[in-house]
């Protein structure tokens, strides 16, 4: 695709992975992005600056994502970065590299998915206008970990805003309980996990009143449905110097 | 309404009750069907035969309804049956009083929601053909056992067609686990419980196999999508004679 | 309910209509709100001013609603309005009272629903986000209008946030079309409409891009539902002079 | 995988299309099962018999197949078929190249995914008990045709149950109508197509009697899911002689 003059100039490293692939088609595809540099095990990041790079995504690994940062901030390159394993210790590392350069921006997301973003934030919108709320979420049978991170976390933004809003514990009645058929409590808002072949990666979330309920649902069915969300990260990380953690604020 | 000349007439046990009220009102209303008792607390059972009665519908209490059982089955009445505490010993003696009487029929039914009944013969005959399924149930909060008892029969309907099917365990990679997260183990079939503000009574019954699921869902809201099943057992309830338990058998 | 000494006075107008009945059991149990006087027709509205009313909420007829206002906004006594027939004239009117009394607040809103209101503000942040949307409301079948007022008016907002943010047309391949099959195109968003006993009032907005969906749900039983939303604006009205027209602005 | 001495042995005709990929790679993971032929254009049918193939799977377009079906039957090999285009004519003549042949039996199946049949099976059970029925079908935006072939041959099947048991016509008081809104008219039931960008192949059957709504989904997320549906065709078309159309009756 023919680029425009004010395109810009970005390196994936990591770009051999699921995901990092994923990115190096995503930016080829768009017409106000030009991919210059694809980076992976064994190729030297000077590579991506020498090609003049103007921002990174990172899809690499725990154990190699800090050095990259470290390199890129020193850079001044922005970094979009998808990568897992980021401790309190990690992002408070980062933040020092950064104040040396203010300039430079650097965005950690655990989740690219618009669609996930923006149902957490409606969830936490929503939670203080009704008495109960749940969430469910449905993953494929593979998965190790119940409930998911996601809904997980959820359920801990819903329990915050409840409290900042004042509200109660939600009304529940039960007296007789099979083990386990109320679900997971995370912080008070009762999380249930199904696992089921044919799934992929779904999650509701369902708030009610006395004679209305409203439900929040996402359904995950591929990795590109996160591309949107990587590439908003690298239109604006530009104009976003500092650390910023979660895709939520970049959306507005 | 007119009655036409072959109507059948129906006497209702637990006239003044929540459920009988209905019963009365749609017996009322169906062209084919007279109401001709309306019997509660203080009135005499004869006043119903005696203006010829031919079937009765007994919404009533545990600690009456063996009682007009007899009586009904003594004087030649078929009965539908919504009363609940039917255990294995009153079941064995509503079959003495009915062997000694070919002609008449009772049935007897927990539920006579036809979508209710629907979604279980359905759940029962997909379960032979997905690798998964899960049962999530949603009540009112004031609901008091959990999971619920058309949930728990489901699953229990299910496991049976699954054994039956020689189908083993399902698949679940479940590591790390909040308690609670995954539901209630209902005969190796999960069943999740929730309850919220807003909801009435509602299941879905989720099967999946790689690529492709399957959910059988049922919302009730209103005690009144109990009576076409109600009318449906005082139609057929003459040609059946002997007990039968479940409105199931009644649908073809 | 014991009365807190700095409860609001309420007046209810339409109090012997079905939501103006609802109003006054909802302000009655509220325990920062005092139910002072409840008219209708052949009550005189002073009744309710020299009990000290300090709102009046009004659900009655388009015939008498402006004469309500009027005489309301000159006592000072600030109105929480669901009387449907505001037409631009109307409102242009009310402003112009309410501009001589600078105290004083009147709300006019189509939906009290907190759900519905909320799902309208979630579908129109989520807008720009997604290639596709569509909406699919469901009624009972007692409805007069295809789509809904609140479908229609959900589309036009979605279709003015996709135009604000440069979003084109959707994706739509489609060839071959069975009149209807597509649903009804309000502002290039299309819309569905489901009829069906058993249902009361619902509605599904499906946001998808490459990948994922995004789905929006509001499920209404009953009137109830709207009461949270009559005495949020009873308890912000005298917060918000002039007029102030859907519930929108008084969440957040 | 080793073979059970009792194996039934398979030749995929298509085998390098997308689905014969699929059904060798299904039939080649099944213990009772035996692949001992791949057939694609520029292959001679006689290495397949050579192999000493029991049944065939057909995925090939239908310029071919009538040739194929022609010499299996012939040969004595039974067959499953699920390549498109098969008219009333067509299936004639297979039947009588199956008159001579009395043990060889043959599938011709438009839809192999048991998840489809069996809402197909369930919807047209269900059909007869409800006063109201909808179906809303969710397909990705590259599709052509709306409704989509399974959903109006859904629609046809409930309206046919429908008849069969004397309903009328549903409750619908829509008197004001946007163009499209209630969606198109199959044989008196109302069919919604939705089209968005992440949706795959979905559908919906919507019942509702007074007071209660049963709904019946299925979603589809791979052609992997169309597997179980052949093998089970492979496994009995043996003991079908004759032909058999459609996956339905295979099932039970």
């Amino acid at each position: 695709m023919t680029q425009q003059p004010d395109s810009i100039r970005v390196g994936v490293l990591g770009a051999r992975g699921r995901m990092g692939l994923e990115v190096c088609k995503a930016v080829d595809a768009a017409g106000d992005l030009e991919l210059v540099a694809m980076i992976d095990q064994g190729d030297e990041l000077f590579k991506a600056s020498d090609a003049g790079a103007q921002v990174f995504v990172d899809f690499t690994t725990p154990d190699v994502v800090m050095d990259n940062l470290r390199w890129a901030v020193d850079q001044g390159i922005s970094m979009v970065v998808g990568t897992t394993g980021f401790t309190a210790e990690r992002l408070e590392q980062v933040r020092g590299w950064l104040a040396a350069k203010p300039g430079v921006g650097v965005l950690i997301a655990p989740n690219f998915g618009l669609g996930a973003v923006l149902m957490m934030q409606f969830a936490t919108r929503a939670a203080r206008y009704f008495e109960s709320v749940e969430v469910i979420e449905q993953h494929h049978p593979r998965k190790l970990d119940a409930p998911s991170g996601t809904s997980t976390h959820t359920a801990e933004l819903i329990a915050q805003a409840r409290a900042e809003a004042g509200l109660g514990p939600m009304p529940d009645a039960t007296k007789e309980e099979v083990d386990g058929a109320r679900g997971a409590d995370i912080d008070g808002v009762r999380v249930h996990s199904v696992r089921a072949s044919g799934l992929v990666a779904h999650q509701e979330v369902l708030f009610g009143s006395l004679g209305e309920t409203l439900t929040i649902r996402h359904d995950s069915l591929d990795r590109v449905s996160f591309m949107p969300g990587v590439l908003l990260g690298v239109r604006k990380i530009r104009q976003r110097p500092g650390l910023t953690v979660g895709l939520d604020s970049f959306l507005d």
